[in-house]
Order: C-alpha cells, then sequence, then structure tokens
C-alpha cells in the first residue's frame, strides 16, 4: 500500500503527532539544509562574494524533492554526517545546470553550519504546533475551573482523603503550573532560534571582511536572529530541551490526576474516549495515557541532552552528533502529549455528585483537623486532637459518622465545645482561602511576563 | 524522488544502520503484530477452538503490505494503542473474504499481548545483525592485540604521561570489557525472548482449559519460549536494555580513546575514513564520532526505559506505552556503534615509530616512578622519592633528558645507585606483566561462560 | 547535642538505612582504604619486597580512628583523589613509630587501585544487608500468595476495572519478577568483587616478576577476586548499578500497587504505618511512599553511572572520579527501598471482603468479556459482541445490573442462548489459568539458576 | 578523632565544597526546618491566632543544636517524613517549659509545608555561594580574553586540526556560554525562593480568614516571596534544577578544553596543580577533573528530579519524598564543580609558544581551506580544491611543508595565482572575524538582561 512517508512511524505512533512527524520527515529535513545552502548563496551573492547567477543556481537546485533522501542517510555514516553527502549531491545538480556556479556551493561554511542551522529551521516550525496546542489546554483549564470554582471535592495527600478543595482550585492549579512552564519554555525557544554560520573553525575566515555582512542577510533570509557561531556552545538549544522536559512534566501531572480520578472507584472525572481490543465495557483515559507516555520518556531524553553538551574544542566527537535524533524526540513527545491533553480536557467530564459522594463515603474523618481547630478554644489543642483522634478510631471502626461519634463523647457532650461543632462536616465551611488562591492562581497565569521584554 | 520507506531517516541516520532502521520500518512492526494474530489463529485453531477456515483465512490476510500504517498510526492516538485500528482493519479485511472468520481475529488476547510479541519478534530479528558485528569487532581487537603485543606506547592518566604500556595490552583490555559485555547482553536479550499471551488481566480466560495448550502452541508457532504473562513486569527487557546500554558504553570507551590517540599532536592510530565538508586536508575520526553519539545518548534512554517499568496494576498508564520508540532508539543506537566500531577498527592504522617517538618526548620523565623503584634499595624508598622528584623538576625545566639529569646528581653520580639506572630509560624493560595480562585478558573473553549453560 | 556520624544524615533519611549509611560513612570508607593499604603492605611482605617489620607497622597504623576524614575530603579536591592526602596521612603516621617503613606505604600502586579496591570492599559488606531484607520481601509474598491463593479480585487495566484475578496471583507475579531481578543482581554483584591492582598504568610494573604473587596474596587476604587492571573498564561494577536499577524498579511497582490498592476508595489493603503531621485521621502508605522515591531517584542515577563508563585511555578525567557519590546512592537508595518494602508487606492486611465488593460495585460488566465468549458459539462472536456493547451501555446508563440487562435483550431472552450466561457474574468461574500460573510463578522464582554455576 | 560533622563526607568529598556541604548538613537542615516552625508560631501570632507567650517559647525552642538529628533520620522512615518526628521532638521541648504553648506547635501547617520550605532557605543560603565562585570563573575568562585576544592557535574540529583561532576567541566563548547559563540559573533560582504554606491539602483552611495575613506574615519573616501553595507543582525548583544542570554542562565543556589542550602532545595550557599518588613527574588537570565529575553525574541527577515531578493530587507518593538528597547532590555537585574551574582558571597558564609551535608543526596543512578561497578567483574554485587537495596529499605523504608543495605544483607555480599565496600561511592573516567575535561575546556576557527586569 502506497506510504506517506511524511506521516508517524508506526514504532512512534503515540509519541509524535501527524504534524510535528511531517516537520522531522525526510523531505522537511532535507529542505532545511537545502534552504540554508540557498540562503547562503544568496547572501553572499548581496555581499559580492558570489555571483547572482550561481545564487540563483543553487536556489534553483535546492529543491529537497530531487534528493534521495534514503542514500543520503546511508552515505552520512561515513563521514559522521548527512551534509557531506548532501552538498555532494548538491553540487552535482547545480553542476548539471552551470558548472560555474557549482564551485559556490557551501562556499565557505562548514558542516555543522547547515546541520545546526537546519534543526533551528524545523523547531521554528514545531513551535507554532505547540502553541496551539497549549492554547488549547490553558482555555480548558480556565473553563473548568471557573466552572467548578464551588465544585467541593476531597483533597487527597499520598492518595488518602484529606480536607476539602474545590475541583476550581485544583484546576487553577494545573493552569498555573502549565503557564509558568509554557513562558519558560517560550522564552527559552526564542532565544534559540539563532543562526549557526561560523565556517571551518569559528571565524568565518573563508568570508574575509565580508563576513559580518553575510551573517546579518543570511540569519535575515531565514527569519533568525544572527549571534556568534556556536558550533560546541549547546545552551541556548539545552535551555529549550529542558523547558520542554519541564512542561511535559507538568502535563503528566495533570494527567496522571486526570488517570487517578477516573478510576471506576472514584468516577469524579472522565476522558471523553479510550477503548479496549479485548473488553467491551472498558473506557480508558487514553488521553492521560499518552501524556504519562510522555512524561516517562522525557528525563531521560533530557539528559540524553546534557550530556552531549559537554563538547570538545571547535567541534565535538560524539556530542553534537547526538542531538538530532534526541531533539526530534523532545519536540515531538512534547507536542504529542500537549495535544492529546487538549483533546482529553476539552473532553472531560466532571461529576460533581460523586466527589460529593467520595467525600461522604469518608464518613467524616476528613474533618478531624477541623474539629481540633474548632474544639482547640474550648478544650486546649493537645486535648482536642486526643479526642478527635480517639473519635476518629471509634468512627472507623463502628462505621459510624465521625461528627455523631465525636459529639457522644462525654468531654464534648456535656460541655460548651458542641456548640463549635455545628458546621464541622460542612465541607463548604472548610475550604479556607480556596476561591482566593484559586484567582491568584488563574490571574497570574494569565499575563506573561517575559513576553513583555 | 521514490523513497525507500524501510531504510534509516535522516534525522536519525548517525543513530541506525539501514538493516536495523528496516527492522522497526511500519512495514516490519505491522508485519510482527500480524504474524502475532496469525499464530494466535491457528494455535487457536490447533487447540479446537477457532475453525481451520477461519485460521487459514486470517492468516491469509495478515499480510502487512496490504495495511495502511499511516493510518493506523494516526488512529492509534485516540485509544493509545496502535492494536485497536490495526485489529479493525484486520477484520475488515478477513471479513470481505469471509465473514465468518472475521469473528475469530484478536480471540481472547488483549491489546498488549500483540503489541508485546511483536516487539519481542523485532528484538529476534535485530539479535543477530548486532551479534555479526560485534563479532567483527572481537575480531579486529584480537587481531591488533596480537600484531602489536610487542608494541611499546605510553600509557596516559588523566591524559598525562604516565608509564609504559604495549598497544597489545590496550586492545586486550579493550576486548575483554567488550567481551563480557556482550555475554552479558547475549544472555539477557535470550532471556528476553518470550511470548506475551494473558488475555484481558492476564489469566487467559477466555480461552478456559484450553489455554495452556494455546499458549504452548503460540510460543512454539512464533519461535519463542513460553512463560506467564508479563503486562506489567518488563524486567526481562529492562535487563536487555540495560546490557545494551553497558554494551555501548563499553563501545564508547574505545572509540574515545581512538578519537585522543588519533589527535594530529599524538597521531599513534588513524581510522580508515572521514573528510570534511570546508577542509581538504581533514582527516575525522568518523567512525569514533557515530560510536561516541551512541554513548552519549544512552544512558538516558537507558533511564527512560527504567523510569517506565514502575507500571501500574495489571496494566500501566504510560509505562508500557512508552517503550516502544525508547527500545526501538536503543538497539538501533547500539547497532549504529558497533557497526561503526567495527569499519573502524578493521582499518585502523597504527604508527609504532608514533608510539615510540612519544614516549621518547617525555625526555625520560615517565622513568621517574620506575628511578624510584631502582633506587630504593640503595637509597631508601623516601630520599629515592625526593631526589628522582628534583630530577623530574630540572629534566622539565631544562629541557633536558631525565636520565641524564638523574645521574649528574651529586648524591647518584657518585655512588653505587648509578648503575642501578642501567636500563632506566628502556620501556620494554618497565611493562611489568603487560604481557601476561594481554594474554589472560584475550583468554578470558574467548569463553563465553553464560552460553555454556 | 551529641552525633552519631556513622547514621543517616537527614537529608536524605528516605534514601538509606542507617546499616547501609554506616558503610557509606567517613570512618568505614577510612577503614576500607586503609585495609588495602595494610593488604598490599602484608602481601608485598609475603612475596618479599617489603620487609616483615614494615608491613607490621602499616598495618597497624592503618586504623580509621585516628585519622582525620574532614581534612582529607577537604584536601581531597586539590588531586582530584582522597588518596593523596590520604597516604600522605597514612606514611605520616608510619614515619611517626617507624622510619624506614614509611618509605612502603603504598608501595608500587596507584591512587585508583586504592580506591577502586575500597568501593569494592563497601559493596561487599553492603550485599548481606540487602539479601536480608529481600529474603523478607520474599518470604512475605510467598505467604501472601498461598493465604490468598483463592482471594477474588478485580484485575485493573489501565486504572479501569479488567476481569477478575486472584490477589495469590497477583503476588506471585509479584514475587517471580522481584526473583529474577535479584537474581541478576546477586550474579552481577559477584561478579563485581574484584580486586583492583595494577600499578600507574596497569602494568603492575614496579613489583617486576613478584607482580602476580603480590595480585594473588592481596585478593586473597582481601577476600575479592584475582583479576587483571580494570582502571578504565567499568562494567563490572556497571552491570551490578544497573541491576540495582532493575531491582527498585521492580519493587517500585510493588509499591506503586500498594498504593492504589490502599487508596480509601478502593480499601484492597493496607500498609500497617504512617500517620500525618496535620489529619488525625490520616493513614499514609508509607513503606510504599520510602520505595517509590527510590524508583523515582534511581533510573537518574543509573545513567549517570553509564555516563562515566566512556573512560579516557589508561585513567579517566572524571568519570571513575563521578563514581563514589553515585555508588552510595544507588546503593544505599536500593536498600531502603527493599527494606522499607519488606516492613510495608510483613504487616500488609489483605480485605478480601472489599475486593468482592469492588468487583460487584462494577455491577458485572466486567463479565462483558465473558459474556461475549459465552454467546459466541449461539449468536456468532460478532453479534454477541454487539450485543454485549449495548448491554454494558444501558447497564451503565441504567445503573442496572448488567447480567439482567444482557439477559432481557430479547435477541438473548428468547434464545438458547439464555442458559450460556447462568454463571455469568461468578468471578471463580472467569479466572481462566490464574491458579495454573500462580504456582508457575512461585515455582520459578524459587530456583536461582545463576546460582548452581 | 574528633569530626567535624557539618564538613563535606569522604564518599562525595569530591562532589560538594565545604560550605556547601555546612548547608545541607544535619544542624543545617534541622535548623532550617525549625526555622520555619519558630516563623510560623511568630507570624500566627501577629494574626492573633497564636498567643505572644506561645510564639516565643516555640521560637526559644527552635535551636537545632537540642535535637538529636540521628534519632529524627531514623525515625523519618517510618512515617516517609522527617517532619513528624521533629514536630514531636519540638512540641517535647516546648511542652517541658510551657505547656501551653506545645498545643500551638506546627499549628494548621502539614509536614511538607515544612520540609519544602526548609529546602527553599537551605536554597537561598546556597545561592551566593555559587555566584562568588562563578564570579571568579567570569573574571578569570575575561582576564585571559583580553590578554590573549592576540594569541594565534589551532582550532580543532572533531579532535583534529582545523583552521587557526585565538585563545582569546576561546575564552570568549567560554564566558558568552557561561553567562548566559548563569543568568538562566539566577533568574530560576530567584522564583524558586517562595515559601510553601498551605496546610492540609493546599487551602490553609485551618486558618480560616487569617489565612492570608500568616501567609505574608511568614514570607516575610522568612525572607521568601508569598505565593499559593504548590505542594505538587514543582516546576520553580525544577526550572533552577534544570538550570543548574545547563550551567554545570558548560563548566564541563570548559574543563574539557583545559584538560585536552593541557595533554603533554599538545602542552598549550596548563592547571596550577594536581600531583600523582605514584608518578612524580605526573601534573594532572585536578580542577578540570573535578569540574568532569561533576559533569558526568549532572545529567542523570536532573533527569531524576523531573521523573519526580509527575506527582500525585494534593500530595506525592515518592515525588516528593524522592527530592531532598537529589537536590543536594545537585546544588552541592554545581557548587564544586564551579569552584574547581575557578581554581583552575585563575592559575591557568597558557604556552603561546607551544600553540604556534603546533600550528607549525601542521606543515600548513590547516590552511588548505584558506588555500582554496586564495586561488578560487583565479583557477575556479572546483579547480583550486583539486590541486589543493593533492597538494595535501603530498604534503602530508613526503612531510614538507604543503605550501612549498602547492607552489611547486605546475598549474600554480607558472601562473597567476602563485602570488595570490603569499600570505598562505600567516595564521593572524586567516583569522576572519576572530576579534569582532571575542569583543561580541565578552560584551554580550557582561550585562544581565534578565535581571533589568
Amino acid at each position: 500500500m502506497a506510504e506517506n512517508t511524511s506521516s508517524a512511524r508506526l514504532i512512534e505512533c503515540l509519541a509524535t503527532t501527524d504534524s510535528l512527524a511531517e516537520i522531522f520527515s525526510n523531505q522537511s529535513v532535507l529542505q532545511a539544509m537545502l534552504d540554508f545552502e540557498a540562503s547562503l548563496a544568496r547572501a553572499a551573492a548581496r555581499a559580492g562574494i558570489v555571483p547572482e547567477a550561481a545564487a540563483h543556481a543553487i536556489s534553483a537546485a535546492a529543491d529537497a524533492s530531487q534528493f534521495d533522501a534514503a542514500g543520503i542517510a546511508s552515505d552520512a555514516r561515513k563521514s559522521a554526517t548527512p551534509v557531506i553527502p548532501l552538498v555532494a549531491a548538491l553540487t552535482e545538480r547545480v553542476r548539471s545546470v552551470d558548472a560555474d556556479a557549482a564551485q559556490y556551493v557551501h562556499w565557505g561554511v562548514t558542516s555543522q553550519d547547515v546541520a545546526d542551522t537546519a534543526m533551528i529551521l524545523l523547531l521554528k516550525r514545531a513551535q507554532p504546533l505547540l502553541a496551539e496546542d497549549h492554547a488549547r489546554v490553558d482555555r480548558a483549564l480556565r473553563d473548568l475551573s471557573e466552572a467548578h470554582a464551588a465544585t467541593v471535592m476531597l483533597g487527597r495527600t499520598l492518595l488518602q482523603p484529606a480536607t476539602p478543595i474545590t475541583f476550581g482550585l485544583k484546576a487553577a492549579g494545573w493552569c498555573a503550573a502549565l503557564n509558568r512552564s509554557w513562558w519558560r519554555l517560550s522564552a527559552a525557544w526564542r532565544d534559540a532560534l539563532v543562526l549557526e554560520f561560523g565556517g571551518a573553525a569559528g571565524t568565518r575566515a573563508a568570508f574575509g571582511d565580508r563576513a559580518s555582512v553575510v551573517a546579518m542577510e543570511l540569519a535575515s533570509d531565514l527569519g533568525l536572529s544572527p549571534a556568534p557561531p556556536w558550533h560546541t556552545d549547546r545552551d541556548r538549544i539545552g535551555a529549550a530541551i529542558a523547558a520542554m522536559g519541564l512542561f511535559t512534566a507538568v502535563l503528566g501531572k495533570i494527567a496522571r490526576d486526570i488517570a487517578l480520578l477516573m478510576q471506576a472507584e472514584i468516577g469524579e472525572v472522565s476522558e471523553p474516549g479510550g477503548g479496549s481490543s479485548a473488553m467491551p465495557h472498558k473506557r480508558n483515559p487514553s488521553g492521560s495515557v499518552v501524556v504519562m507516555a510522555a512524561a516517562t520518556r522525557m528525563p531521560g531524553l533530557v539528559a540524553a541532552f546534557l550530556t552531549g553538551m559537554v563538547q570538545e574544542q571547535e567541534r565535538s566527537i560524539g556530542g553534537s552528533q547526538a542531538e538530532w535524533p534526541t531533539i526530534a524526540a523532545i519536540v515531538q513527545t512534547t507536542g504529542s502529549a500537549v495535544a492529546a491533553l487538549a483533546t482529553a480536557l476539552e473532553g472531560l467530564r466532571v461529576d460533581a455528585a460523586r466527589m460529593q459522594a467520595n467525600l461522604n463515603a469518608t464518613a467524616g474523618v476528613v474533618f478531624a483537623e477541623r474539629a481540633v481547630v474548632l474544639l482547640g478554644p474550648a478544650l486546649g489543642r493537645v486535648t482536642a486532637r486526643q479526642l478527635v483522634t480517639e473519635a476518629v478510631r471509634r468512627s472507623q471502626e463502628l462505621r459510624r459518622p465521625f461528627h455523631e461519634v465525636l459529639r457522644s463523647m462525654p468531654e464534648i457532650a456535656h460541655g460548651s465545645a458542641t456548640r463549635a461543632l455545628d458546621d464541622l462536616d460542612r465541607p463548604d465551611q472548610y475550604l479556607g482561602d480556596a476561591e482566593i488562591l484559586r484567582r491568584q492562581l488563574l490571574d497570574e497565569s494569565a499575563v506573561m511576563p517575559l513576553e513583555e521584554s
């Protein structure tokens, strides 16, 4: 069957999206490298180094659809870079049209100028795809938070019932972490969109006194920032890589929460889709699974990049050559996570009744801390805590409501303290600053401080 | 240009080989999953659960070339597994030929039975490819070690000249570490070639009392070992993954040594190939670079796998779903490293004269330890060390041969100690057990203890 | 307040045990290095290289309690090894007693001989501590599996109810993975207990023709295996490190399962201990938390070790020097996990009634797969699956028992198929090979294949 | 021998500094937790919740020197947090002085409020220590760059001679990457200095309508920023952690370069110190080794932190509990690297003559690219490259100077092209924009953009 070679491969189908897979496809990668070569020829022509006609010929030949990607990939291993066979093929194509122009192909630059700038161009194309899905997640979380500002649920610590919270607060906490991480990523990404242009050893020596002009023209032609060569200084890409790691971890936290809340025995939220190949009754948290798979892989991928940063002198023996598959995996994995989470959240069903029921099912013991607070003034906190601890024990043993057990204890039943317990098990009375914090979290995540600069 | 979709992709061209890329290509992955479904139908037929005709129809339909891999990859994200769309497509194809047979497709199993067994089948195919290149490395190292048993060179510690060794000893050390790591990998790999067959929750309940029979038939049909289901117990694959991490680290150590020895200023070995796109005079350690790139990426990839092993209950939310791209990257990366190293070593040129020249260039200070040993009996080790340290200092300051400086020191020149220094700077006299150890290392790496069992 | 300097530090109190903390304490580390120096002197004396009296003096001085660990630690950074200041201090102490003996301190060896062998001696002491806690986990899991061979519970896939299993099968699966991983670890640990003894560049040149004798005596004195020097070949330790990573991942899987099963809303098991500083009612899965913390840290620590394995020539610039804290963290983290899990499992309470109740709460939809199997012969699997899917939908919508809904469907109510459904929701009738597999898993984990050799 | 319990431990002596070791010592960690409890009491007193006298009593009791750190560390494993035994001990100490005050200890907060804020307080103390050493590195690099603006040396790519650069440019490149990474770290560090104060489930419910007041007072008392609770949102710390990973990678790149340039066969720079325990003649790159050890460990440690970020609901089961040892290791490792590099660079000796000699030793083949550039106009680039490639081959084969060989080739000797080669092997004529780029790199790293905001 005919195969679309620019779509996601089966082996990594859960770790990408179709549009990101296209960006790292052979055609796209080839074209990015060829775009550098074509821009270089034009920039050098503008600087008077290369004849206009040659620049035209090179630009015209730099069409990825005319190259044999598989052959280049295979030959790349001989020289430890795909650029050498690519430049040979491009030179050959130019020569077949204009022999003179052929001598200006790849003029004055080095393999890593091509490979690095190509990767930056791919990153530039990938960013809006992630931004779009991030915006969907952000919107969905804000909507959920607003809609459930007053939806009371159990807080859960160490997977055990704690005191109550609201689902609105939970969603706002997700939203704030999401956006803090997104801003960091956006800033790092923007800073990484830098031209690589250094020539053999990073001095641009082959361009003589025209080097700065060519650099400016080339950056401008490619829509990248100019900067001194950074062949073995990978911190800008590294910062974007690390920021994707942090961002995906935040997505993972949200996904894990959803999958936990969606357990049949809890049933407080559910994702829209996801069946089973064996069991007709199954409804799986498929979106969360894709996100969790991403969060599982990411820390090691980030580590792989960091490991490669310790590069030798003016060009590494392995560090930079290790980057392409790592970067591609990281960008696609991040993208798969944010896309999957967006879909899961946009269709998320929240079951407020079930949340209340789960709270009720604790028989009120989650208000034990509150009981200590309420009884403290009358009985002293130490005594209060002792009575409450005993009441919790009896409540759980006898399966009777905590507040009944507590009220029936002689120290309380006969004292003035009993009145203090009037609202004991009303969760809405024990939400503390939940609403204040919720608004604060949403507000702080609505401004993007770094973008202002 | 027509593209061979089963070859290495450009973005990871340095991180695979063509034959390993084929194994993880869409066709190959699809076929492995279909092979499971076809074998299952046949095994169930043999167990009397599925009609023979249905098993035939399913087997006939299970031809990867007839499926739309890209569509399946894209649909996989909805259910967090490629198996659901694959089974749907297979069922459809069977139905179009034999409606009755269609109901037996994927009978009684779960998505992960298919996905896991398919991965194991791919691992089974990949192993001989690695074994072949490992054998080339092994052979090349033995040949180098034998050929250079007496080739004296500087030992280098912390990248500084230490006492002399032989290149034969160095190569034997590489060889021993290589083979220890290979044996570990071989044993772990063999243990991992296990059928996954558990059904919905790992009890094979849908097969009633025929479950064991189907399991044996299925394992036998696929050429895998039978075993209880291991849906969330990933330690066997994990052990193979970790062993690949260790193996690649060993390859990385060899490659780093070669790249260091090949530095122009040292020039003791050189790889056969590798030019530069910018500089006509360059000769690059291209093979070592590919190996080092692999060694750079591997630790993080291993960590990614380990992270995913902490899986939930009877089927994970992310852990197992994260594995495919990680395993594929690890196997291909390992394969790229061992293939590149084989080629580098088979063509390695060793410059014994340069080794001797580099030794000479130290002006004999590398024999300082030896001088202490030789002078110790006569002068006491403390005094000997003081004199030697002073002689080293003067030798380096005055750029005069160490042994001359030492002999000219009054404490030595006029004493009987001078005779002890007669052979001081003959490296062949200060090789200790180099040859004994060399043989020992080669001998121990010629037997494969684990394979015997 | 007086402080026991060999106990666990607060900053890593959850990542070790007291007894493992002692092993990596200053006194213990110092003593291990001094043990090497003392053994070396004795071995060299036996080989006739060092006078007996000097060996005695060095042995007597090699008492860690007499050294300033903090000073040595601080000075270590100047030479990138603690061995240089240690040897200086030892030499000084010996000299103060026997000036002649002082010249034989550290005779003929290199810093890494000391540092490596010391670490191996520490590993040798740590192994039985882990073995003891592993045996506790193994025993607890076998007991749980036998006691609950017939305790039916929900299998859970992707955190959703799947078909039933037994708790006995689950515990047996844990047990098998535990022991497979333990065997790998035991074998790797045993192989790593190897003397390091190579001298300046790994040839033992300073020992002349007595080198082999000294090596054998030294290994024997320290209770380690002899082997050629392995200064930059770290695969044996690496294999033990990786095996600890795998082992801890398996422990993590068990701990995660426990924490999930202990959720208040599920309540199928509970750990013995663990309160809250804020909430009197809380009962936390404290043991599982310690294990999960270990499993969280481990993959990165393993990666750190693997990264350091790519070492330069005869002695690395950073790789080996990075190992000590990593190895200590890995061993202690592994030990903290196995100890915590042992305690959690030994006191684990299993609530069979709650397991049954959770099964019942699914209203029988978990038998949907079974219904397809049972109805298949009469209706064809395709029709059966359609009916069952519809019945699941109605059951969940109407909150009515699945089997009632199914039986009331016209296609079934009026046909012969209804009889096939008689036992539909008896979980004990849909356990497949659970008991066979349980025994198989326990049996296979009772033999230790590698130890036999 | 008496031991300073707050100094670096031997097992991690190369992975910390004495002052950073003190910050993570038992006394320091205990005091940070107690500082939180004391500040809380005072803040609650100011908010009218706790009596002044109780706040005084609690503050007075919160003196780390009076607590049994080892006992708390050991007890911590029972509840998976050191806070529970610490609060028990503090309550006991307060009670022994003022029984009433005891009931206000730890009022309304949760264990993680204490543990997290304590860690933030430690980070706050650590930052200036790193800043000081970073400033030393920055200063040293600027001085080196200015002093060697015109010191010509070989650029080296893939460890082979490339075209010439200046050492000033190299140092400026190091400096720019250093400062970019430092700014990122500084910004992330500053953002992470945030109070943790949420109570049981993050709503501060126990404080009723006084919660915000207490939060502000507490933050102000501790010198931290106030913020909504972040119990399971670890991205701020994570960003600082990742930034330390990137920063250390940059330090590692510098250290690796130094160690490579210091190889005896290259000898272009040398570190001030570092001897050998075996060989009197050795001079080791000890500072670089400490940095490289740090860079080796860091990626895995960063991965360990990222892995733990995917935390459950309102409090994790393992994720946050895994953080303390990881953060402490990361901060100390970073600090050890920057301190060691500062010392190495402050004493770095640069051998300009050796740099020139190494350039000369290439016999001019590093000017091959330049020859193509110079001959291009006269002969066409294709012909020029062919001639040059042939001349390189002959030069290396005959060991004759490249420019002589080239000039003697008939195509050049007899043509006008020969004049173009007049300056061929003057490296100062082929430095391109080295000086412009050098200034640019130093200038850009002199401003700290993020601090301005």
